[in-house]
């Protein structure tokens, strides 16, 4: 049983971190990496690529807004022309760092209020697929299911991979519950090592209302950016292996 | 007789500029596309890459230091390591933005201090040839005759291509004499012209103590970073074209 | 009589600039002076500190969201907290700057959309007004009539200037009509010469249908980041000191 | 016995964090406040000023050089012009802050490379003395004995105030002992226990070659920019008042 583990990464700026990375990249199959504008800077992104190359793990482009104050948190008015140009402008500066140690970018995450917006404006979010397609249509799009960004990507060729968030409470339809309502984000490590042994065994969740949900994925979406994400992954990883998964890029 | 125009385009942030982009884009073969460290941002680069396509223009990289407030003038004490990665950043966001509008991005040409950094230090400017090598073997490096940067593309296997600077004064061993010298650069329009006239007849220029210099070289640069330069650019393509020569793309 | 002539200065940043500062510098009697978050840097503000010390022009504080590349133009989503901390921060370092000069920041003029989100906020301008009344009680705000930064400044016990604006058109309420409508923006040299006429005659201005309005103002605002600004200003300079009035800051 | 205990603060980056400052605040009596240029932003610069305040914290700024990146710890090449009006800047930025909250900055500590550059040349070191005397001449300056940067402040008439390092060995002749020598920087808690034990006795320190040596101070600076700083600063904080040592701002 292949499972792939995911994680933003990389998520520093000079000398300052959000997560372990080095810790994490030793864990995880698949990285995120932060492209220079709401976190990374070009020396962190070349450390980040060699490491995921030394433990074979697959990269992918986790583009932002240009605002390293608000994280990329923070909706910005800008033009769909310049998200374009935002968005092929960081894939391709990893691409260009990934390049240079021959390692090939496989994948796009959008980050925080990036992904927002673009979820919230389907024509934007084309747009953006089909940046995204002219650069390399081999590319993958991480996206939730039924979201705007997986339809984009879905009209412009590109293909799809979804994530299952371990540490998050699910709704019926398939959608998170909202961050600030109760129970959103699950902190207790049993838990989540239960919703993962659920999760490998029948391919979903048990949805805040009881009912089971399938979730059509391989993927598990660590998140890297809390307080003690190095422990988390150890378990997430330890409950994995436990159960006879084998952790390892999603191609 | 085929001769290329080059200039350094794109060389403003946000709403400031300091060239007309426009205006000189229409009169030139190729473009040095700063990057975004120096100058340059991901909208203007975009938009300098639709203009150049439109206009049948080969683009290349124009990496510098990240240093806005000096415009990359100042050297800054940063690891080879770090070199490296803003060099293969700067290249690979210019890729990104070209792909999208199905444009190859040919050449590199080193801003400001950054080539003065590659330029006094060989094993410097060769591990920055090995990087461009790795991210397209058929990058062409621009560079002063005989200066590390030629000798490092050379032994990366990447072409070269001189350029010849018809507004500056040449010494006899194939110089520039340097700028603060008496006679550094030359600001007469009816000098420069014949300057190109000669260049154009003879393949070379006559230096500052009288003897003539060969140069190997189909290429002139064009500063577009001078009060005036749209009406240089204007004078010297007047020359070129009165004298039956066909300003286009080297290659 | 005393006629204050006021411009933004300074809204350059590294060698990119928007105006003939310096050129600006000795024709006008009041400066708003970027302070380093939409345009400008410590540089910049020292040497305009300098020329304003040279040039007897009354100096204050021009601030702006932290957006460079934005030019401060595009509104932003943050707190109020947030833009308190922000207003502290540019008009203390313009201050700082002042200081070692031995001058003083008389005044404060919002920038672009830090004044629009102010304007559509009374709580918000509230706030801001305090911030500037602990900071210096004795700064006067730059307004137009009526606003919600007029009334904050007015609650919070600070002065207030109102400007003509003599390139643009006054609706009957006294509100401006709005850029991008008919006639919004005057061109016309001439035209403005008769505005500036009719102001220092009648302390007013004919609104677009026609009828008189007064205007409570000895202050002329002059628009330097259009092209042709340092024209502009020369005409309104002799504009004004041919009809006998003396261009002085207004305390 | 009134002991002052000294840290920088406010050295992170929008979410980035180098230190827990909020613990620090509560130990410490007086702080040295990141001016947003090798760290800290407006708005951490915000909190910090109200968590001094809370906690009676003595506030002083720290300037940087401008580089984020480099967390100014990397030399630049700048004008003494710039050097000055970047001090100004940055002083006055946080004194605005300050201002608004009704509290005063005491003194000025440089950062890394900005200490190290002024340390290296007299003349700059009493140019930006001069810039912090007509800035606010009551300015307490913060420097190691002997150095030009204590020299240039004694010719501005700055008041002096000197540091007991607790964590770092010294030299016969009171210099540091250069960090990557062996020995240079101490780890061991029960050692630097002792070292302020020794410290608050006999107002002094045991040199690397076993000789005492007087050190004029009653201040302690806590590194905090290392892992583990809150507990080394809980450890200093119980030796100090065990021994009767009352932690206060210096004046």
């Amino acid at each position: 049983m292949k499972i792939d583990l995911n994680a933003d990464i990389g998520e520093g700026f000079g000398r300052w971190k959000i997560a372990d990375d080095d810790a994490l990249m030793a864990l995880i199959s698949s990285a995120n990496i932060a492209c220079g504008f709401h976190a990374g800077d070009h020396l962190i992104m070349d450390r980040m690529v060699r490491a995921a190359k030394k433990h074979q793990v697959s990269i992918g482009a986790h583009p932002g807004l240009p605002d390293l104050m608000g994280f990329g948190r923070r909706t910005m008015v800008v033009s769909a022309e310049e998200m374009e140009a935002m968005l092929a402008y960081q894939i391709g500066a990893l691409r260009g760092i990934a390049a240079r140690h021959g390692v090939r970018v496989r994948h796009v995450s959008y980050h925080a209020a990036f992904g927002t917006m673009a979820n919230s404006d389907q024509e934007l979010a084309d747009r953006l697929a089909q940046v995204i397609a002219h650069i390399d249509p081999e590319l993958v799009m991480l996206s939730m299911p039924g979201h705007p960004i997986e339809k984009a990507a879905q009209k412009a060729g590109l293909g799809v991979r979804h994530l299952f968030l371990a540490d998050r409470a699910y709704q019926a339809n398939g959608n998170l519950v909202p961050r600030g309502q109760p129970g959103a984000v699950i902190h207790e490590p049993q838990l989540i090592r239960e919703r993962i042994a659920y999760f490998l065994k029948h391919g979903g969740v048990v949805t805040q209302d009881g009912t089971p949900l399938k979730i059509e994925s391989r993927s598990i979406l660590l998140h890297s950016d809390t307080p003690g994400s190095d422990v988390l992954a150890q378990n997430i990883f330890a409950q994995i292996t436990e159960m006879g998964g084998k952790i390892t890029p999603p191609e």
